[in-house]
């Protein structure tokens, strides 16, 4: 991390003006479990939102791409345990609905709230529940934490982080907190996701800053290549931390880009790192790529294919299918010419097998962390994604979902 | 099957003037499995094939390409236990002695000589195991299912199978093999698979044909989502039937075209129902596309979805998942007028749960094959794809392979 940052706490709520709170409306049906949160402003923000390219989205995020037309919102509503998704006109309404009673809790026009859903697909909403629980929900300054706990679903442990740093000599503050470990793919969208600053930042440029931020983070993430319908990810700027709005030209930009690339690929890790059933995190890096875009579809091809997380969950340093998994991926490769590492055991050079210590490799691949880095050798395109192995864990956790 | 379809025993040598033989060499570890194979006809054959289009194309599939150019082959030499992908220029060198071996046996021109090879990728052939072994292959026209046995890896059970049928009066017959049950990703090739025919058969004609039957079998199968580097298809067509060569306009070219069909989609469906681990065979059938290749698509998604591939081998009909795996298939879709059928109850209405009975949808879920259809009310698009379910034995199967 750039020394230029300060970590501190309360993720989503350590900037300025965002209050959070979060409670179990027995939408889940553990009823100890929260599943309702409410995420808000103090007064209305800059936002921007990247969405799941599904064509079957959820009512939610139909709601979300309308109302963000205007390029302004201040509050979200979330559940867990229902996604709201396949749900028709009703769902729709339901959603809107959802909007509403937060705005009337929070005193401002249901225009300016957006809604989020995760859970189980093809189910309404239970209303009476949210209508009920919704009242319940007491925000505050330091609930971030509460408000990561309660968009949960298979994830093991909430994914939060919050920065401090300075622009023109004011301090402002970046939070994040995103949920999701299960139906995630690269290249699409991401999960659930909120990200908060007290920066002022102009419209265009903060859409522009959160789209290729998401591009180089949540977008490099594959747990199992199942795309989700309710991806989500907002970037809310209330501006009270009182620069000079943020835009291309600031001499700020540069500090609150790498902070937002810092605040998405932390975030992203830990997504992958907390994979369903998994016990591993893989990272891949490649550079020599032609361009960036095919380095990307090189690594995130490595980190889809489940052939190659069983032998990282087996820690077999089987790097033929590493090799598979590159030649399906469609990036540009030289045969003779390619370069593949595990940790830093080089394990083929010059696209065959190179000269080197079994035990070492295998030593690497026992490490909760695995690294691999493969040079293509063609051109200065660089990229790095995330995954897991893949264990008994995740088809436990798939197979008895709704039961 | 069509009534003109006469199924028949001994797969690749029921044609007239095709054998087959196999024996363990010692490339696989234990010295009891059959590991070398060759399959050869009496004559040159009209011979095309598919191949993968992995960029890290196995050694085998170079020769291939590069022989194929000329249209004629006569036989195929094929080991297991061994990839030789990722091998260089020496596994290149490997690839044309095994042909050259085999050609000397067979009193032939290598020329005339394909190979394949499947196993574990990065390690050298161990050709003294090859040159030593095939002198005792012995070649007959009743050992088919020796070859079948032969080429398999993790496969369970061979898949094999012949028909016979007239073309002209004459008696005509069309066998298969396949292997491979893992590393199976659909749109892109099929594992090796050989099929013979000693109808006459116009080279162009033939090619096209098998083309066509691949798109509708093979690259409809999906394991896992992982391409192969050996994946090789390949039509042996030596005319010692007696017909007059079957091209577009051919009286004959229907039935022809139809044998090839089922005898591919036969052994397709074979594949995806001994897919490792596999405890279902899961067919998806699409109509009401936008058009074909739409319908294919979205079957192909549903296939490939490895959380829903968990709720199968949970048998909990989730449909929500193939939603979201539909949503994700790029197709084309209305959200307010796709309909869900899980075997015969239709579980989704115009884009909404339909008002179904959950025992029934449970019921079907128990089933050893499970049948998914799905109306996108769209236009005519047809397509269907087979899969299977995601269990603890593919985890199994792929954490300790080359241990």
């Amino acid at each position: 991390m750039s020394p230029a940052f300060r970590e501190i706490d309360n993720c989503v709520t350590a900037p300025k003006g965002f209050r959070a709170g979060g409670i179990a409306s027995g939408i889940k049906s553990d009823p100890n479990i929260k599943d309702l949160a409410i995420l808000a402003s103090d007064v209305p923000c800059v936002t921007a939102g990247t969405f799941t390219t599904s064509s079957t989205r959820a009512a939610p995020v139909l709601v979300c791409q309308e109302r963000l037309k205007s390029g302004r919102a201040q509050a979200v509503i979330v559940n867990s345990g229902n996604a709201n998704c396949a749900t028709g006109d009703q769902g729709l309404m339901n959603a809107y609905q959802m909007t509403k009673i937060a705005a009337t809790l929070l005193h401002i026009e249901p225009e300016l709230v957006l809604c989020s859903s995760t859970g189980i697909i093809g189910r309404q909403l239970p209303m009476e529940k949210i209508e009920a629980g919704a009242p319940r929900i007491a925000l505050s300054y330091d609930q971030g934490n509460t408000f990561s706990e309660t968009i949960m679903t298979t994830d093991t442990r909430p994914k939060r982080i919050a920065l401090e740093f300075e622009i023109e000599g004011k301090a402002v503050r970046l939070g994040g907190v995103t949920k999701g470990v299960g139906m995630i793919c690269p290249n699409m969208a991401t999960m659930l996701c909120y990200l908060t600053t007290d920066a002022a930042i102009e419209d265009e440029w903060q859409q522009s800053e959160l789209r290729a931020a998401v591009t180089d983070s949540f977008n490099m993430v594959a747990v199992d290549g199942d795309m989700s319908t309710n991806d989500t990810c907002l970037l809310f700027a209330n501006g009270l931390a009182g620069n000079t709005p943020l835009n291309a030209q600031h001499m700020g930009a540069e500090t609150f880009r790498a902070a937002l690339r810092h605040v998405t690929q932390y975030l992203a890790r830990e997504m992958a790192r907390d994979g369903e059933g998994a016990t591993k995190l893989m990272t891949v890096h490649v550079r020599g790529g032609r361009d960036k875009h095919d380095a990307a579809k090189a690594a995130r091809g490595i980190t889809l294919s489940p052939i190659w997380k069983c032998a990282l969950a087996g820690e077999d340093p089987n790097w033929g299918r590493i090799v598979a998994a590159l030649g399906a991926s469609g990036c540009e490769l030289q045969q003779q010419s390619y370069d593949i590492f595990i940790g830093d055991v080089q394990v083929m050079q010059q696209g065959t097998a190179a000269n080197y210590d079994q035990a070492s490799a295998k030593a690497v691949m026992t490490e909760k962390e695995v690294v691999i880095t493969i040079d293509l050798h063609i051109g200065n395109g660089e990229a790095t994604a995330w995954g897991c192995d893949f264990t008994h864990g995740y088809i436990d956790e798939n197979t008895l979902y709704t039961r």
